[in-house]
């Protein structure tokens, strides 16, 4: 009865766990601007404590950036590696917050207590319930089960510039069994899950090109290309009347979800009309013979982030522009090829130019979607040891987002990942009075301490 | 030969006549930026102390905008009222200026001096023209000829709010026997010419709304509505393969040209590879039934004039943006009504929205084309005089801009107007680094002295 030994050290440990996690939060580790710099290493530098105090062989290592802490405990037995970062989002508009966001309060809600702070839920407070996991198993059984590998980094909310250098100069050492990765969420804040499928990303930046100059629409109005028009032309012909993405060879590699997958998400009966309502809409803008919850994680999608041109200032000027730009992405699902969905577009677009109009591509990036080998035995080791764990069993779930550090592990590395987090949807990561909920920190905890146990066997 | 010294005066004159205009010219008179509002008051102020040099009786009116400008002169004979605009357009993009806007100076160019300021060709350069002529037939005759009312305002570049009031309630005072209005140009920047068709406008701001905040296309995409779609797929709608705009009853008043205009409009040899080439294009770009000419002059158009959402920064950001805003016009001709395009547009526009989508409109505006009556002899008198000043014949033209104080002085004081102007095609008016030739100031204030006199007669 080890486990119970374990989840028994856990409960007893939580008022202590919680005043460390305080301590995290009070680190303003903001990574994307400059003047934190001192506050990411001081972070680094707590991490790496930490972690020696769990006896593990930890340390920080210099990136260009932000430093890595790497930290390894244990000889033999199943390879994890968990990985989390220690950065956090900028904090601005400051004045929305209640509190100061890096003076972490314990507040009471309608649904229970909650740590409320800048990185409570992302991802400090999550990084650690692995953390506290292994503290309570190192006080039980003086060892961590088989071989874990630490890996921490501090530039996550910063595009993670360092990461892949990284990886692939530490290959050797962080290569593991299997990647453990805590920054995901409970499936509508209640059900334990898995993230098995993750989308890619093809983004693009471009710009339309007519007139050599800003006409007058009065004097050139007729006779002239207007490049915003021929923009909106462009835009509009992406998606047929279905809402299917027109462009040729776009759904090569988009596979149907597995029937096993399908009747699990079905299992979930996700409210669609609470998650569109939250944001005030009520009709799900897909594909019109696909359901919700395949629209956001099973199909690709293509949407514009931001459009401009002409004159966009208070008042009317008739000018006829001589460009229009344009930035717009694509998201990936299965086996689809971002370097083949950027060609086609390009191709798509220079096709629908009229004459006298030019396109100009920004260096546009790509990363393709990313699905989970399930049949590794470890992922329903993992789903059972978190159904035990909470009042709902888990599930298997997909995320609409792209997740790349899941893409490296699995292109650079060569190693699954299992994707299990504890947020909450209404936690406000990356917005003003982000929370943590008290029992996603104890529980999650828990699971991890469930699924390490698991996992060993 | 009181004609002659009248002309031997302005040539001499034209030094000081320059330095006036400059002074004119550094007065930033931006009307749609009301961080400029006293440099409209200011450039009203300078306009009556000028009109009162000349023993006009002159004053600034107020209006709930910028003021007006009014001046009477003359007892007897025919009344003219000459109008003009004091107000500019705004200077941005500012850094494509080559010299600060409001800077003037006198350049030397392979066609000849040009000075370079905003507003210098619209409209401060050829209102100058007129006050310049009447300052040299002043010197010559110590009188004007006839009566001659001054009517200059400040918000034309701002659409105007105050004009159809404020002429409403002056109805008496500014009715005269003809309206001599100079904002439009040489045909070719070579033919001096005499406008008789203006196309009115229709112009819309509206914005189009979908989720209650902006979202993250990886949690959202594929499941929310994207404003910036909508926008694009309503804007493409607007017009078919062929070039026609597709709103129902759009071209009910749209006439054919009169098979006399039609041969006068084709023996002007108009080189739309030039027209097209001095900005970049060789396409024209309209109705594909119609000649180069008629897209300009005759036909209908609509274009997107400034279009924004989403993020529009540096870098890359994969948001779902809450909305989308557009500004776009529609330029009229011969009879369309524009309230009735303005109603046809809005339905077409709440039409096209999908579910959870909403439209907002700005207040719209609308003024219909404008066709003068030719067969008032003043025409004809007024085409010989110009013929008589410059090296080829005047003609009978039409404009693709608007200009709406021609058809408020038709409807509202019954009046016809001559549309005579001096600015070329290159004069960059409403774009950065706007000029005009000395050449047109000088001619063209020489043309008004021979316009006067031939109109006493």
């Amino acid at each position: 009865m080890s486990l119970d030994q374990v989840l028994a050290r856990i409960d007893e440990n939580q008022p202590k766990a919680l005043e460390r996690l305080m301590d995290l939060l009070r680190i303003p580790s903001i990574s994307t601007d400059p003047a934190y710099a001192d506050a990411c290493d001081s972070a680094a530098d707590w991490l790496v404590a930490e972690l020696r105090a769990l006896g593990v062989d930890a340390e920080k290592r210099p990136t260009t950036g932000h430093p890595m802490v790497v930290g390894h405990i244990g000889e033999s037995g199943p390879h994890l590696l968990f990985y989390g970062h220690y950065d956090v989002q900028p904090v601005d508009p400051v004045d929305l917050w209640d509190n100061p966001p890096f003076e972490p309060t314990v507040e009471d809600t309608p649904n229970g207590p909650v740590i409320r702070a800048r990185g409570a839920s992302d991802d400090k407070g999550q990084l650690m319930t692995f953390i506290e996991a292994c503290r309570a198993w190192k006080q039980v059984h003086a060892t961590l089960p088989g071989r874990i590998t630490f890996f921490f980094e501090g530039e996550e909310e910063s595009g993670s510039p360092s990461l892949v250098p990284f990886m692939k100069e530490n290959a050797d050492e962080l290569k593991a069994d299997l990647a453990l990765i805590c920054d995901t969420g409970l499936f509508e804040s209640a059900v334990p899950a898995i993230t098995t499928s993750l989308r890619g990303l093809v983004s693009e930046e471009f710009t339309i090109r007519g007139p050599s100059r800003d006409l007058h629409s009065g004097m050139y109005g007729g006779i002239a290309i207007n490049p915003i028009r021929v923009l909106a032309g462009i835009v509009s012909g992406l998606h047929d009347d279905t809402g299917k993405i027109t462009l040729p060879g776009f759904y090569d590699g988009v596979e149907e979800i597995p029937d096993e997958m399908r009747s699990q998400w079905q299992g979930l009966n996700f409210d669609h009309a609470r998650y569109l309502g939250d944001v005030g809409l009520s009709h799900p803008a897909g594909e019109n013979d696909r359901t919700p919850l395949e629209m956001i994680w099973a199909r690709p999608t293509c949407d514009v982030n931001g459009i401009w041109g002409g004159y966009t200032g208070d008042g009317f000027k008739t000018v006829l522009p001589a460009e229009a730009h344009c930035k717009l992405s694509f998201r990936l699902v299965g086996k689809q090829d971002p370097a083949m969905i950027q060609q086609s577009f390009r191709q798509y677009v220079q096709d629908n130019l009229p004459p006298d109009c030019t396109v100009e591509f920004g260096p546009g990036k790509g990363a393709p979607a990313t699905v989970m080998a399930t049949d590794d035995p470890a992922f329903e080791k993992a789903r059972g040891a978190l159904s035990d764990e909470w009042p709902r069993p888990a599930a298997y779930i997909g995320c609409g987002g792209s997740i790349p550090i899941a893409g490296f592990f699995k292109n650079i590395l060569g190693m699954e990942s299992m994707l299990i987090g504890f947020g909450r949807d209404d936690d406000q990561i990356h917005s003003p009075n982000e929370k943590y909920d008290l029992e996603s920190f104890h529980k999650g905890t828990r699971s991890w301490a469930r699924i390490l146990d698991a996992l060993k066997r």
